[in-house]
């Protein structure tokens, strides 16, 4: 952890879930926010505590922020607060930083931010993070971050402000990439636990028991020792919602297919996790694909390939 | 951990690369030790330590020990040791117990150990152990008990001779069902750490930085960290044989099926390691399934459903 940093203006965009609590943290840390949000009203709490309103994109950009951090929801957003008519790219002064929690296309990504560099002299860091809202409030997210690495390091204590966990993941693209890696261990780790509970269930075998068993050895995993008791105990609420991971294995999807890479684990969990979410459970917590397995009594490829069509 | 148990007369039965460690620590502890091996000079460093060598399962039991251990391939192997024309219960004393340490069929073992019980009085437990030949040798295996809990207790001093995490999971084969569940989760995860690094090489992006980033987080996993740095070097020497694990999975595919529950991650490591397999890397370590995805620029489930035919 560094010194704290000396007051900054920032610019902050997207004040959902996430944003919300990350923009709050700054002004916290002692730094003066201009913020934008689809929605204004979101973005009353931090009015109140002296935050300055913008009315686009652009405006946010107008006001001379060192750094302007975005929080939003997928790649055409990031799109258009960037490049939009009212985007911020159309009033940043040369010079600029961006820094992107969203977690978006790598591939994209890159592109955005040659763009950035080629016509405005913007250099942009993808920085999406992990460990959910509890995380954003607490300033406790894990943040993997593309891009130069001199800017990373000059943004570094802002970041250390939002999270714990705060890695250089390497070039442009880097840290969705990490974050696309990360939802595909999640997502295989998981469906392992998911089976592994539905065979002890039908063996008759104490799902506690066996969840002991096997976080001890080769088996364990962070999914197995935080959501297999969810499953058990048929908690589903969400830590991170169904239909979050499936925006993100989608980023993985297409991420894999533009570098033609055909990936038979991300294929079966796109279509499991789509079946949970056209059954209801898109809000419920990841851990609530279980209960799919349950109501259809299993999976199996067959079944699985006709729920896509 | 108890006090030591006294000297006492075991059998033990098949003195493979696991079988025969454990058989060493048994003696080391100082029992006596009556053994068998259907390749009897595998027995010869045990017999020269004072082991006495039998002709048959059947002449281990005429011997009377108060306990026979095995640890032999498969389910046909145990069930011939029991109940074949030298099988051990042809000459096995009323209140012999057996402690079965092979991984077999968690179904197949509840009916050897009622017809055990039924007609000759003997008490079977399963207890399949995770932890490969370093743990055997070292007496640090992971053992699932299966069976009768009170003459779980009586034999659980012998067992901590042989492993450090002793674990009682329930009536008869819910040791092999734990360990069944185990070999899901453990090959979830797998999957999901090869699809990871498949994925941030196609990328560009540093494994290493990958694999620490992942590890923090929800993505985390004992397959990510150990096996996670050798997919990394390339290192495919086996820690556990993927032709093992293809047994250990067969086994969990058969009991799912017995008990009429598809799934299709399961079938899906099935088929991916049987290709592996069929490539050659049968006998390398699980983690040169990643071997599989490079030659093949990794897998659809159409290229792994024609690879089963």
């Amino acid at each position: 952890m560094s010194t704290p940093p000396p007051p900054r203006h920032l610019g902050f965009i997207g004040l959902g879930i996430m944003g919300q609590p990350m923009a709050t943290n700054l002004m916290s840390a002692g730094h003066r926010l201009t913020v934008w949000n689809r929605t204004p009203s979101k973005a009353n709490a931090l009015v109140e505590r002296g935050a300055t309103l913008a009315d686009s994109p652009a405006d946010v950009a107008a006001a001379q922020p060192e750094v302007i951090f975005l929080n939003v929801t997928n790649t055409p957003d990031v799109e258009a607060i960037l490049f939009g008519d009212q985007g911020l790219a159309a009033k940043a002064s040369p010079g600029l930083i961006v820094v992107d929690h969203s977690t978006i296309n790598p591939v994209e990504t890159q592109r955005f931010a040659q763009r950035l560099q080629d016509d405005h002299q913007i250099t942009f860091l993808d920085a999406p993070v992990s460990g959910g809202d509890i995380g954003a409030q607490n300033g406790t997210l894990s943040i993997m971050v593309g891009g130069d690495e001199s800017v990373f390091n000059q943004v570094r204590p802002l970041l250390e402000v939002l999270g714990k966990n705060v890695t250089y993941a390497g070039p442009s693209g880097m840290g969705q990439a990490c974050k696309a890696c990360s939802q595909l261990a999640v997502s295989g780790a998981l469906l392992g636990v998911v089976e592994a509970l539905a065979l002890a269930k039908k063996m008759g075998l104490d799902s506690s028991t066996m969840i002991d068993v096997v976080s001890s050895g080769a088996g364990g995993s962070w999914q197995l020792a935080n959501l297999g008791p969810k499953i058990t105990a048929g908690d589903h609420a969400p830590g991170f919602f169904i239909d979050y991971l499936r925006k993100d294995l989608a980023i993985a999807a297409d991420t894999a297919q533009q570098r033609d890479l055909p990936l038979a684990l991300l294929e079966l969990a796109e279509r499991l996790f789509a079946e949970a979410s056209q059954d209801g459970a898109g809000q419920l917590g990841t851990q609530a694909i279980a209960r799919l397995y349950e109501k259809h009594g299993g999976f199996t490829f067959a079944k699985s390939q006709s729920a896509k069509s």
